[in-house]
């Protein structure tokens, strides 16, 4: 069968990501495509830079959507603060934390991990625990939204305590970024990265990343060259800053930079306080419906992110047979369990554009009828 | 003033790139958002690979676009099968030599560079004699079509010496994939690399990878792990392959997918060969044109791409106030020079849909009007 992009049937995206893009943002990233080095693109990248900064709560001149997916971001962010024999303090409740120790390791660091269950918060006494037992530790990353669990990590006293130290607070935001407030200055947060595709609502393909001017200066001092050229931020630096000489580095993502900005002033003219009450209520919502059929809420309770909510089916049923139906019955897409949850549970996802009170009766309209 | 995407002003983009999009790949674009594991869209990215498979002229298993800009896929290119320690030839005769260099340099590979003059090809009889001085190197890389000069790099020679060896021929395929023959397969090569910015005509966003059957070996038989988890082939396999276990890695660029098929599905309407002559014979215009304006051609007679064509103005006139008002005038780009040859020279592209006689003809009226 010939496979032709203009016979795609739409979903309703309540998976982990991505999450549903609005007409608007696609129509954007149909504009004229315009050369990286144009007056006219350079203001667009100028203005979601802005946009971004005002989204993480920061004043961070460094402060631009990384040209890869959240993942690529995520590396970029430890890549360019970490040297081989640095050692890392990192936070693992889950897959992303995971990850961060993975990629860490790959690059040289020497990895201190604080391991909680998933599901559960890690509790920040612990990582407070970590840095006084290793208080050389030139990093301590951390998940904010943990994607894989629903679970919402708190970062204040982490942030509080690191602030007065020699240790950079790296913090994972992919989920949370649009969709809760991440206060990024607030919290001491000194490498801060996320994704288009979650509660910004826009394509995957940009990975918005924020430095402090702390973090800048351990970059500006660094021994030795970041081990990738392509994430480089010392190099992306002369390229995406507003004073910069706009050096040639790569070429951005044009189309897909028409989407964050538009998505961006989606979010602006809607307001950002009001996003997260709408996130907020709209998550409470599913959740207290999901508990009234039976379901079981995984995440530890007064943590659980209103973004993503991971949940177990009644009475113990088997969650891939049913998640198939809502996909191919009621064009539902939600997402499955990963790690020690594959199997377990569903992951629902109503983050940007999806995180409204219809797309959660749809959804329980469906779940009735497959589970009723 | 408010920045808005809806207020761009469309351009000619006969710069190096991106070179035009079409409305059918830019409505391509603008289809709903899938998720990335959805049936739909991983039979939309099988089809994607499938196709580049065709482009490249390769039958290599592991072909996908990898979720970055050209630059990201040389990263990958490098990063997949080069080790700390390993010898890499590279050869240099502009900027994307360079940059291999320095990417390479990075990973820990000790290199032996082959340089030459800027518009001036790599006698292959330098680099087989490279080779031979270092039969243990790893890896031999080389540009096809360099993008700051206009020099098309000939492979064949060097294919043929390397097959025999225990040497991998990389090669960057940045600007020549979908404008001149590629023909992986035929010269031997192991590791090829594109964006989809150029001849492919797509947005920047995705750049388009292959590998050899002995590539994937060297993958496999790695002592270290990949310095980036993000560009892993190894871990991306699990996930792009049509029989692999669609393993979730990170979240492909979705809506870029559509793009990069919708330009694919375009370039097979029209034929790879047709496609080719088309650019062949549109470069081949325009560069007799500028030689009758007084233009000097910068790159080596018998060596031009027919889709960067890099010239020098008529009486050493300066190129970068004639080339801004082309811009700002007629809504023209073509790129200035890098390098030694900033401010000397333009590089004006004819890729993809900017490749045709009209394209030709608008600028040549307006060079004869700006310089007339």
């Amino acid at each position: 069968m010939t496979v032709s992009v203009s016979n795609i049937q739409e979903r309703l995206l309540l998976g982990p990501g991505p999450s549903p893009v609005t007409d608007r943002i696609l129509q954007a990233m149909a504009r004229p495509t315009l050369g990286h080095l144009d007056p006219q693109f350079l203001a667009i990248m100028d203005d979601v830079n802005e946009r971004l900064r005002r989204v993480y709560g920061t004043t961070n001149e460094l402060t631009f959507p990384v040209s890869g997916t959240g993942s690529a971001a995520q590396e970029a962010s430890l890549a360019n603060v970490v040297e081989p024999g640095d050692k890392v303090i990192v936070g693992i409740n889950g897959v992303f934390g995971g990850r961060l120790t993975e990629m860490a390791r790959r690059m040289g660091a020497e990895v201190v991990t604080v391991e909680a269950e998933w599901g559960r918060i890690i509790d920040p006494q612990r990582m407070i625990e970590a840095h006084a037992a290793h208080p050389e530790a030139r990093v301590l990353a951390i998940v904010h939204a943990e994607t894989s669990t629903g679970v919402r990590q708190p970062l204040k006293e982490i942030g509080e305590v690191l602030a007065g130290s020699e240790t950079l607070f790296l913090v994972d935001a992919v989920t949370s970024l649009g969709g809760i407030p991440v206060d990024v200055d607030a919290h001491h947060i000194d490498v801060c990265y996320s994704g288009t595709q979650k509660c910004l609502g826009v394509p995957p393909g940009l990975a918005p990343i924020t430095f402090s001017p702390r973090a800048v200066e351990r970059i500006r001092s660094r021994k030795s060259p970041c081990q990738s050229w392509y994430l480089d931020a010392a190099l992306l630096a002369d390229y995406v800053g507003a004073g910069a000489q706009r050096k040639y580095h790569h070429t951005a993502p044009i189309n897909m930079m028409y989407g964050l900005h538009e998505g961006l002033v989606l979010l602006e003219e809607e307001g950002i306080e009001a996003r997260f009450r709408r996130h907020a209520e709209v998550g409470a919502a599913l959740q207290s419906s999901l508990e009234e059929r039976g379901f079981t809420l995984f995440a530890q309770e007064g943590h659980r992110l209103p973004q993503l909510t991971s949940a177990a089916l009644p009475g113990g049923r088997e969650e891939g047979p049913v998640r198939k139906e809502l996909l191919t019955r009621f064009g539902i897409e939600v997402g499955g369990g990963l790690g020690p949850a594959a199997g377990k549970i569903w992951r629902v996802g109503l983050m940007g554009s999806g995180a409204t009170h219809e797309s959660v009766g749809r959804l329980l309209a469906a779940v009735d009828e497959l589970l009723g």
